[in-house]
């Protein structure tokens, strides 16, 4: 569930008792997840000096129509898991999972990462205690005394062409991973194909 | 930025300290949110009970693909919204607008809630204390010295062809509103067109 979607909530509290979210991108690596932010960041900060954590993901499906109003929905996905957050000694390996899990096979393509970049770097792994995965994946519900049309309109997240940035040369060849990642239309984002489809 | 999509966590704090997050509809109707539940969810019904409340949406606009590891990022929209939550009295309204915003135009093509449907709603208006908005939307940062391709993979949510639900018969028309949301591309949930592009 977690690799269908690369940005989350990460939520935690505050001092004094209230919610504290803030969007940020992730990847699933093995058993935990890993975050990625910059050094000052507040509240990946207070998460990784021990305050409980919890990361909501929700990718949307589609769009449920009922023949009523009461009856409208999305289908959708979403986990949320509950963790404690520590920071990640080998930032390294954790960077270059991150990138691939962006556009697989990235990390093979480019230079070390420098000593410099290493250090500005706050790399943290969210482990995973409890967890929570919910899923709508169905047509409208049948009401009594159908009254027209019913049914749901599938949302498909799809990419456009790479667009270089306005240094890169107009002869400079797009990576492989680029291609590929254009080409399957960043696959890991599709939603799963229901049966009842 | 709250129209560019209709599905957020709701985040607050269990009695104890510890963050509690749920993925949700919402919809925002002038100055306030309407979030829409079973009657009986557990985080909505503490927000209800006067817990502090807080909405997280993200929206992601594009991969970010730079020449080396450590810049590599997403383009992305979000909003944190942080308020209170009050029950809506009149819920038909808010119903009408929920459906609308989801489905523009809906709510004119249905019949009336039953007094049956109503009571089985729990629709509650989130109104807006204060808010955090962040954009990211450019190139990748351009190194000192380029090694390669960099540039922005876009990313676009696309409707597809509505499925009818399995009792609908294959003549029953489709109603204008979905005929519309499907040729549009669900156009709400459209990133708007970056300068630099």
């Amino acid at each position: 569930m977690l690799d269908g979607a690369v940005v989350g909530t990460l939520a935690t509290v505050t001092p004094d008792g209230a919610p504290w979210v803030v969007p940020m991108l992730y990847a699933r690596v093995d058993d935990v997840i890993i975050l990625h932010g910059s050094t000052g960041a507040g509240a990946l900060r207070e998460v990784r000096n021990g305050a409980p954590a919890a990361l909501s993901v929700i990718m949307l499906d589609g769009i449920v129509v009922a023949d009523n109003l009461f009856n409208h929905s999305a289908n959708y996905r979403s986990a949320v898991v509950h963790g404690t957050v520590h920071d990640v000694t080998d930032d390294v390996y954790a960077l270059e999972a991150f990138s691939d899990v962006l556009v697989p096979g990235r990390s093979g393509e480019v230079r070390d990462m420098t000593r410099k970049e290493r250090a500005a770097t706050a790399t943290c792994a969210l482990t995973v205690d409890r967890w929570t995965v919910k899923v709508r994946d169905a047509p409208p519900s049948r009401p009594d005394t159908p009254e027209g049309w019913a049914g749901v309109v599938p949302l498909r997240t799809v990419t456009d062409a790479p667009i270089p940035a306005d240094w890169i040369e107009g002869d400079t060849p797009v990576p492989d991973s680029v291609q590929k990642l254009v080409a399957e239309g960043a696959s890991y984002l599709h939603a799963p194909q229901s049966a009842w489809r």
